[in-house]
Order: C-alpha cells, then sequence, then structure tokens
C-alpha cells in the first residue's frame, strides 16, 4: 500500500499536460493580425500569481491526448481541432518537485477563440509581449513559436487559424504574423498559386476595399499535415 | 513519507525512457543495406522471452535525454551521436500497469553498431522482418520508421548513417534502404549535386569497381536537421 501525503511525493515523478494554444487577433492599431496565446494565472505555489500554461495533472485512466482535450477544456473552455503533441519537457529542476509535462499545441481560429467563455483567471496575450512565465513555460512557449514557423512552411496549418474560406491577403496575414515579417504580396500570390494548394472559389468578399476572390485549401494535396500517429492515438482514446 | 512495495503502485503513473536505434547492414545476399535496429529479450513479465526496444525507468535525478542516453548505454552499449525525443506514448492500457514512454530516436552508423560489445540478450533485426514485440513497441517502431522517412528528405540525417566521406552511390544505398525501393541513379546524382548539400573531395573509393569520388556534407547549408530545443535541453543535461 501506498500512503499518501497532503503535498506531492518527494520522491515520485508525476505526470502533468499543458497545452500552448495560438491563435490570432486583429491588433486596433496597425488593423494587422497578431499571434496570441491564452494563459492562466496561477492562484497557489509554486509561482503564485504568475501565468502559465493552461493544463493539469494526467488522470490514471485517460490517455495522454484525452488529459490535453480535458484540462484544456476545463481552464480555457476550449476545444480546438487541431491538437498535436509538441515535446515532452523532464529537466530536473523545471518544478519544486519532479514533473515530467507532456506538452500538446493547438491552433483556434479567431472566432472560436471569441467564443471561447472567458474563465475567471485566463487571459490572452500577444506571444511578441508576453508577461513573466511560471516553471519553464517561457522556454516552452520559445519552443512551439519555433514549432509553428518550422511547420507553417511545409504544411496547410495555416489553416487551423482560418475561416474555411479567406482571401489572399487574408490568407498572407496570418504568414506574416507568424514569420513576424511583411511579405510581398505579388511574390506570395505567385508562390501559393503555383503551389496548387488552393482552390479559387466564385464567391468574393466586400467591404471598403475592392472585392477580392475568396480561396479555400485543396485536401486533394497531400501536405506533411499530422504524421499517422495522431490519427491511431487519438482514434485509440 | 511513502512506503514501497515490490511491484509498481497501482495508483501511480510511472515515466519510463524508450530509444528506437537504426543502423544499416549490409545484406551478404545482393550486397544491399537494410535498416536494421537492436532489441532487448524481456527476461521477466510482462511478456517474458518477447523482444522489446533498450530503455528503462527515469531516475528522480536525472533528465529525459539523460535516462535516455543512460539506459541506452547499459542495454547495448551504444552511444549514438543524433538521440532526439521521438514522441510520448501514453495510450492507459499499454502496460498492465500505468507507465507514460518518453520514445527517444537515435541513428548509429554501421562500423558504431558493429563495435558495440554484444550484450546478452540483445540482437539486431532488419526492420523489414521483425519479431513480435512487447507492449505497443511494434507502433512505436512504425511511427519511428514514418518520422526517418519523413525527415530524411528535408534534412541531412542520412549522414547519421554514414562515415564522415561516402560516394554518392553509398548514399544513395541509405535512401533507398530507408524508402525501400530503388532510386534512378542518374536522377540521384542531379538531385544531390543541385541541393547544394554535398562538397566533393579529391579522394576517390577504388576497389572492386571504378574509382567513385567521396563526397561530405556541407556543413553551412541550413538544414531543418535538430530544432533549438534538443542544443538547450542537452546543454543543460
Amino acid at each position: 500500500m501506498v500512503t499518501r501525503t497532503a503535498g506531492p511525493d518527494v520522491d515520485t515523478t508525476r505526470v502533468a499536460v499543458s497545452t500552448v494554444i495560438f491563435s490570432l487577433r486583429r491588433d486596433p492599431a496597425d488593423d494587422r493580425p497578431a499571434v496570441v496565446m491564452p494563459l492562466v494565472r496561477r492562484t497557489r505555489d509554486p509561482y503564485e500569481g504568475l501565468w502559465a500554461l493552461p493544463g493539469g495533472w494526467l488522470d490514471l485512466s485517460e490517455s495522454l491526448d484525452t488529459a490535453a482535450s480535458r484540462t484544456l477544456g476545463e481552464t480555457t473552455g476550449l476545444a480546438p481541432s487541431f491538437l498535436e503533441q509538441l515535446y515532452a519537457f523532464g529537466a530536473v529542476d523545471r518544478s519544486p518537485s519532479r514533473v515530467v509535462s507532456i506538452v500538446y499545441w493547438a491552433l483556434v481560429r479567431p472566432d472560436e477563440a471569441e467564443r471561447a467563455a472567458a474563465e475567471e483567471n485566463v487571459a490572452w496575450f500577444d506571444t511578441a509581449d508576453l508577461p513573466c512565465l511560471a516553471f519553464d513555460h517561457r522556454e516552452i512557449v520559445d519552443y512551439a513559436l519555433w514549432r509553428l514557423r518550422s511547420k507553417v512552411g511545409y504544411s496547410r496549418i495555416a489553416h487551423g487559424l482560418l475561416a474555411d474560406e479567406f482571401t489572399l491577403a487574408e490568407l498572407r496575414e496570418v504568414y506574416e504574423a507568424i514569420y513576424s515579417r511583411r511579405l510581398d504580396p505579388a511574390n506570395f500570390r505567385r508562390q501559393v498559386e503555383n503551389s496548387g494548394t488552393l482552390i479559387p472559389t466564385e464567391r468574393f468578399r466586400t467591404g471598403s476595399h475592392r472585392p477580392a476572390r475568396l480561396y479555400r485549401y485543396n485536401r486533394e494535396v497531400e501536405l506533411a499535415d499530422r504524421g499517422p500517429l495522431t490519427h491511431s492515438e487519438s482514434s485509440r482514446s
């Protein structure tokens, strides 16, 4: 029999699950989208008062994928369609007790992010202007941003931040937000048109500018979106 | 205080570390290399007598990277230069007790694989002809093979299976072994020469065939070899 103490066992490694969630928010100042993420303010020690990634402990009866979805829902009310394992963080000194964190990452569209219930102690931050984070969460966020930047180049994950139909300018703004730099509109248009990954629709976005054609992703094109495992793991859980 | 029992705690999740190691072995029948991996025969339950990935339990005082290196050395005597985290496996029913396995993958050159001490209960297997594996290790191996095939296309990891200098035929054979199909030699030569990733040397491989020029990788070319994290994690441990 194991006798439980009130605090964490000093000679046990515990498993936690956390999620880095990215979305886009249009900056009212320049009307351009920025990459934003939700953080949860810690209400107890360690690091009480600091901001941390949404997450929680792994339950004995749930898979890692299930724990990621559950803890994300409990802390932020979000249920993203793209939720992928990012990395396991297990440095000895990353927490006062020994904790291995399996970190997931997720993308949510701006309208989903807005719909998400405004949970207590949750706030969205521009990734270019983050507050001081608890534990090694700053290192985790930096790694997730690196993964986002590398992956957006060879997959259609930008789609996770857009509606089903979008203009080329809207797609370009997603890339600009992720890469933190402006892209030449004509070059961008040529590249995506040559890639074969977009299908033009007969619909147009109208508004204050001249009408812009709406596009959607060509799902026939094989892209390195997700490994074979994400599918098999999630079908099991 | 926690009182330890002899067996695994029934209400605790334990963390294990395992490693998938790939190397090449030339098949005497057709003199072509095949992708091979070492497996360890289990000497106790569960799955006694079946083959499993090298690995062991995470110690409280070591990082995940350190645990991967240690358990790999203890079980196989190998110390690969390329050792990268692959994925965390945590399905509820993957073991009789609750175990989350942080899986690493490694590449070792054929001469390193041969130098490795022939440890008891360790044998090398052709990945195309694996025996029955314990736990979910077959699923893990399949995922690692998928990662190897995707990553060899956009990084210089094939280098991890070759000597510092190699002929184009030797490099092509690595790709052929990983993709499990023959590649056209003239097309292959054109592609790698155009990629700028190889530097021709003034040395030649001589033997039964006509002399073949030796090449080495151009380390100036930026390739998506490893994330920023592998570096920061390993410098910490």
